[in-house]
This record gives structure tokens, C-alpha cells and sequence, in this order.
């Protein structure tokens, strides 16, 4: 199978084999040693010199520590949205007691800075805001995140970003961009199997983790830190995806961080001049397509969940579908993490081999 | 490495290596039928007809999670303690806004059943207990929880059970002793990487979880619940740690459910026979002496740190130390999930050699 879908990614064989080492006690030096190593990489792709902490969650569990150890009940937050994954961002700080404003882009498009600007001088009270830095659902990058940075340091609110499904394939410049909280997860551009989370924290979040009254136990990033300065993990950790872990860093840091932020760009380049090729209509503007994820208009007359069965049992590669109001609409080609020419190549043969028999099951 | 640890356990090279499966589409036909398939064998191994949810997560996420959906802010709640991971739940309970009473009984000792009867009968307004199984500091088992089930089920609260390290090795019989929610961890029994924790939750959990206040998302049951209706889960699934999972029920099924708890039982004994054969004294009182890991104390004379540091690096075995107060003062010998004869009978002679050198190291 071709799993050509925005996260899990396909695991390099030598990385999935790692995870099958024998296993080891959590709290003994080889674990402690390999948290290190990991975090220390993964700290560098984040480039941040604020804490790094690895959380046994997928990244859903990684934006919920982002709210409960940073939010209050009761605090204002402004949480940007561009899509499916920027309502769940709403979602959690809402549920945890936020009292969260919605500043919503049109679908397809990207947040533009100056009105996250405009709303922070309107509103001294908000105190955070929360953004997508990819926006898996709909093809879209948050291009201007170093400008959103600026306008949020500048106005001295703290910036929380879910940069789940770009880190490590799309670079994210952690410090330079003034973001103070920032999110991963190992299925994504990492080619780990899902399992882990990774939040760094800067000295200004840390500042808000301690006046943060939400409740907190297993999330508590506080914890995560006390326990790293032992090499440990305040509860079990996933071992084997940690092993996965250390092996796809050394993977990545043998191509180069620069080479794959290339590779990336050049496939998301493919995917899109693929699609267009074949005369398919992408969901994304022009100029904010995520070199990650490709999101394909579904043609008149064409059902999505027939196109995407097709793709799956006759074309062996398998694409995601459009989330929530998207569903039916978009077909989601993902190109992230352990991706070759050869993956987005037969991927793109698919699509139009696909296509062409979904539109023959409801033409003629 | 003999890892002679309560957890993580040593995975068969079987299920280690199913883990390296090809990456799946977690949203797609062959997740939701793993997905089915190990829920319907988790399920059996818990003796539940209730739901069985599978979250990724810890084992403390599991306990979060046995909190955050059952128990509200103000809820007066009962925790019985006869350990550390007792005084987690208690932890947890607290930071979630309970009014947790404590009911501690000594280290070493298991709860009485009839203390918690009274401790019912005289407090009308505890709306839950929460106990736990097995605890893993003090290797002992609260071997009276059938009747402590009936206790509660007699007063009508709810019961909370950390069954999390002797579910699938010691048996528990969820429904028949009225347990009502009950949480497990694939690191334990199951012989499996941790990552996975299982929570089984009846119906009369389900209503306590309607009328619950606590916010909650990631750990949301009903959330799970809801997801697994089409096969799925609602957040990202650790999909390599669920590989290992369907492997190692293959293999616990091969085995037989009852010839697992009677392999615990010989294991336990025979830790037991040989650590006082070597003139060691244990931990836990008799009677109440767990399967699946033995506490033993460190002799006069002895330092604790020594004697597991000459066991791992002379001697090729790791054990656990003791947690908290314990520390220094316990060695633990864990005997559960995947674990041979020959495992303890190694175990055992690393026991006696590190001892030897151990008191060598401090002696004349």
C-alpha cells in the first residue's frame, strides 16, 4: 500500500525495525541516555534553545497540555482558525474554561496577521493566542507565522502553536519566530508511529504554566521537566516508539534538516503540478499550499468516497478524505515524512487512474 | 537483559516485531477490525459485557481518565491506599477538585473490606471508591477486591479499580465482583510495549459519567465510546503498540487465559520459595503477596542502590528499587506478562550473586 495520507506516515523499515528492540527499564540509564539524544535533535529541529519535553500522547494530547498548563478558566484567548484542526484548538480551550474568541479564515485560505494584530489592539485582555501552523484538513500553511510572531510578542500576549503536521518537513524557526509554546507529533513529518508528542516551552510560557490554574496531572509539562533533568518521564513512556524515535533522527540528521525541508518543497510542488496536470482543481490559495498535504477539489459528478475506495482497492494507495464540511468535497493527498519521488510519482498515477474509473462508475 | 522489572515487561520477539507491520491508515477498513478484535479479546480477559476502551496513553493516563469522566469537582470520594500508586489516585482525584478522603492501611498489608463498609456506612455522601488491584510498590495484592466490590455495590457507589499490573495475570472478574470501571496497561500482563492503557466502564459508570462536570477531552470515554461505534478512535491511535497488541493475544489465547494465571501463580511462589531460601525476607504480609511482582528487603548492611546496580551491570538483571518512602529499603522482582521459568529461576541466581557482592562491597 501507498498510504499517501497526511500522517500516519509510511515508517522507514530500519526505523519500524528499531521499535521491535528488546525492551528496557524507563528509568535506567539506556532510556536516560536515549531521551537525551532524542530530545536534544529534536530540540535543534525545533530550533529552540526553550525546553523540549516528549509526551506518551498523540497530538491531540500535545495541544490539550498546550491549553491546560498555559490557560486559565476564565482567561481570554484568541484562537485563530483556518480549518478543522484550528476548531479542535477552540474546542480544547473552550472545554478547559477559556473564555476563547474565534477568529476564523475562509477555508482554503491562510491567516492574515494584521487582522490577528488589529484584533490583540482592540482586545488588551486577551492573553494568548492559539494558531495552526498547518492546516492538515485544508492543504494550508499559516505562511506569515514569523509575522504573526512579531505581532503577538509585540504585544506582549503569549503564542501558542499547533505545528503538529509541519515541524521537522516545513521549517519552523521555534525562537526566532517568538512562538512560545510549539507542538509535534512522531506520525507526522518525524516517520515514527504515532504515540508521541513534543511541546517546547519557553521561559515566557513557563512564567504563565506558573500562574496557570487549570487542573494538571498527566499533561503537566511542569512534571515532564522535573523528570527530564533525571532522564526520566514522569510516568511510563511509550519505549518502543522512543526507540523509533532515536532511529528516524539519525535518519533525518544523515539527509540533512535542509534537504528534507527541499525534499519536501519539491514534492509538494509535484503533487500540485500532478494534480493540475491531470486537470484537478486544488482547495488551497494560491501561495499558502502546504508542502505537506495536497487538497484536491473533488470534480462535479465525481462522490469522493467512491474515488478514494478505488484509489485504496484498485490502485493500492490511500488517500484521505475532507473532514467535517469537507467531507465528500476534498481528497487529501499527503507527501510528508518518509516520502520519495517514487512515493508522490505512483501517487499521482493513482489519482488520475482513480479518478478516471470513479467517473466512469456514475458516467454514461 | 533479564528486565526483572514491575513493568515494562519483556515482549516476545513475536509481538515485538508485529509492531514493525507496515504503517495502516488508523482512520481506515483494517484498523477498525484490529481495533475490533482486540477490544472483543480485552473485553473477555476483563469479564466484562460493558465497553472496553483502548486509549493512547500510560497507565496513569488511564487512572487520569477513571478520574476526569466518573468524579466531580466537590465529589466526595473514598481512595483506598496501600501504596504509591494508591496515593497517585489520591493525587489525581485531588487535583481534580475532589474532596478525596484517604483510608491508608500500612505498606505491606492489603485494604480491609470491612473498613470500607464502615467507612461508607458512616459517610452517606461518598459517591465513589477507588482502590487499587495491585500494587506495584509494595508487591502486594488486595486479594479481598470481590469483596470490596460487594461492599460497594451494597451502598451503592461507584467503584474505580487500578487493576492496571494484575489484569491478565491475576484474574479479575470485572462484572461478577461489581467492578465499575476498571483500568488496565499494555505494559504489564500483556506483555507489550506500554503505550496502551484499557479502561472498562459499565453502565452505571456511563451514568455517573453524564452527570460528571470535570472538563475533559483527550481522555474523554465518551468521546472513545462514540469513535469505536465505527472503528476507530477518536484522536490518532498509537498503531504500532496496537500491532503488538493483536500479536500478543494471539499468543495469550494460544497460551490459555487460566494457564497465564496459573503460571503468575507458580512464578510468584517460586520468587517467594527463593528469596526466603537465600534468607531474605519479604516485603508484603503472607497471604497477600502479589504475582506479578515481589517486594523483598534490602538486609541490614546492605545499600539498596548497590545491590541493583551490581545485579544489572555483573549480572545481567534489572530490578526495580523501592518508590518513595521505600526507596533503599525494597528490591522488586517483577514476575509478570512475559515470563519463563527459566526467567526466574535467573532472576533468582542474580538475586543471590548481586546479594553476595553486594554485602562483599560493604562487608569486613
Amino acid at each position: 500500500m501507498n498510504l499517501r495520507i497526511p500522517g500516519p506516515t509510511p515508517v522507514p523499515a530500519e526505523v519500524a525495525q528499531a521499535g521491535a528492540a528488546e525492551m528496557i527499564n524507563h528509568r535506567g540509564p539506556e532510556f536516560a541516555a536515549m531521551l537525551r539524544r532524542i530530545t536534544d535533535r529534536v530540540q535543534e529541529v525545533f530550533q529552540t534553545k526553550g525546553d523540549l519535553l516528549t509526551l506518551t500522547t498523540s497530538g491531540t494530547g500535545g495541544m490539550e497540555a498546550a491549553v491546560v498548563n498555559f490557560i486559565s478558566p476564565g482567561d481570554k484567548v484568541l484562537v485563530v482558525t483556518i480549518g478543522e484542526f484550528g476548531q479542535r484548538f477552540l474546542t480544547i480551550a473552550k472545554i478547559y474554561g477559556a473564555d476563547a474568541q474565534q477568529l476564523a479564515f475562509e477555508a482554503g485560505t491562510a491567516a492574515d496577521p494584521a487582522r490577528i494584530d488589529d484584533a490583540l489592539a482592540r482586545d488588551p485582555e486577551i492573553k494568548a493566542v492559539l494558531i495552526t501552523h498547518n492546516e492538515t484538513s485544508t492543504g494550508v500553511t499559516n505562511v506569515g507565522l514569523s509575522e504573526v510572531g512579531k505581532v503577538v510578542r509585540g504585544r506582549d500576549r503569549l503564542l501558542i502553536v499547533d505545528a503538529i503536521s509541519s515541524l521537522s518537513s516545513i521549517p519552523v524557526a521555534t525562537d526566532e519566530w517568538n512562538l512560545d509554546v510549539v507542538i509535534s507529533g512522531s506520525q507526522k513529518g518525524w516517520m515514527v508511529a504515532p504515540g508521541l508528542a513534543f511541546v517546547s516551552v519557553n521561559e515566557r510560557a513557563w512564567a504563565a504554566a506558573e500562574r496557570c490554574t487549570t487542573p494538571r496531572f498527566y499533561f503537566d509539562l511542569g512534571r515532564a521537566k522535573k523528570s527530564m533533568a533525571s532522564g526520566e518521564t514522569p510516568w511510563t513512556p511509550a519505549v518502543s516508539i522512543f526507540f523509533q524515535m532515536d532511529k528516524a533522527l539519525d535518519l533525518m540528521y544523515a539527509e540533512g534538516i535542509d534537504n528534507i525541508y527541499a525534499r519536501h518543497a519539491r514534492h509538494g510542488r509535484m503533487v500540485r503540478d500532478g494534480a493540475r496536470a491531470i486537470g484537478l482543481e486544488l482547495f488551497a490559495s494560491e501561495g499558502v499550499e502546504s508542502n505537506t498535504v495536497t487538497a484536491i477539489r473533488v470534480p462535479e459528478g465525481v462522490k469522493g468516497g467512491d474515488w478514494l475506495r478505488i484509489a485504496r482497492e484498485e490502485f493500492g494507495t490511500v488517500f484521505a478524505g475532507g473532514q467535517g464540511e469537507l467531507s465528500g468535497k476534498i481528497v487529501r493527498f499527503g507527501h510528508l515524512g518518509y516520502c520519495t519521488d517514487e512515493h508522490v510519482q505512483d501517487g499521482l498515477k493513482a489519482l488520475e487512474g482513480s479518478l478516471a474509473r470513479a467517473r466512469g462508475t456514475h458516467g454514461s
